[in-house]
């Protein structure tokens, strides 16, 4: 079995808000040999999948600087320092869309890149969704609110409409939750 | 609908061999507020999900300097400069693993994080594996080569012993293929 690597120093390159580079120093447990690894440090994630009653899903349409294109994805955002994941999704649920949920549902957490990324997502179903007020957006965002039939994830998922791979996850993570799995 | 931001500028800000820090000054549609953005730019990726015909999915072992610790994965890794998907799922495999598949079908691509990142992962299956030969890794590379029934998959993924997002996207476009989906 493959052995972790012995990090003998980490050092801050670079603060970008919502990241860190991180450059950080290893040996090799198998040859001793000494690499520099360059890490992307991030507060951790939560992601949302936002059902009402009527078996709608509460989606959101935004422009994303990283692809430079408008997404159609889940609800979700940076975890505040100090703030529990349960609060990050309802916060984010509340603040993007002016939904909020009757009952909630962890859908257990992953690593969203162990090559290079260190943070971790956390989903949650939330259920019971309906329309408690209007969006809290800063000055720089611009949501729209997409409701979508739940029966239609899968095709939106297969199609590429929903294309972030962090969406995919929470809503797989829903889908083996349903199927009776233990989601950690 | 949100419309895309005008791009103004970009400058690279630091280079780290797997992928480059790049900020970007944008201006909003809809206020004509200037943003500065900082986007992680890379090279596309590729993973393989690798099936036998006796029903076994070939998983890699390996220490990862983002999370700082051992995990299990499908094959991937970066496509080369020039390289089809394709081409680079092929490789990745052969090297990772020492297996070759007899039949490849695509499991489309997808954005790993359009809030940040700009660039795209495409995934396959790759079927009738069958090992071709001995691993060929770099003499900083360990990787241990896993065979686990493809009927654990799901539960894998539920317990999150595999705990890697772009995983899990590769399994369920799978799963998706196998529902009759069309998978772009």
């Amino acid at each position: 079995m493959p052995k972790p690597w012995k990090k003998h120093s980490a050092a801050l390159r670079s603060d970008h808000r919502i990241f860190q580079i991180v450059a950080e120093h290893f040996e090799s447990p198998r040859t001793g040999k000494m690499l520099d690894a360059t890490i992307v440090v991030a507060p951790d994630w939560v992601n949302v999948v936002a059902l009402t009653d009527a078996g709608q899903c509460v989606l959101v349409r935004q422009y994303r600087f990283g692809t430079d294109l408008v997404t159609l994805e889940i609800p979700g955002g940076i975890i505040d320092p100090g703030e529990a994941p349960r609060a990050a999704a309802e916060r984010e649920l509340r603040e993007e869309t002016g939904y909020a949920a009757e009952r909630w549902t962890p859908l257990g957490s992953i690593a969203p890149n162990p090559a290079f990324e260190r943070n971790r997502l956390y989903s949650f179903l939330a259920e019971g969704c309906t329309r408690v007020g209007v969006q809290q957006q800063d000055e720089l965002e611009d949501i729209e609110v997409v409701l979508v039939p739940e029966a239609s994830l899968d095709q939106l998922v297969a199609e590429g409409e929903l294309d972030h791979a962090l969406v995919v996850v929470a809503l797989q993570k829903l889908t083996l939750l349903r199927r009776g799995h233990t989601i950690r």
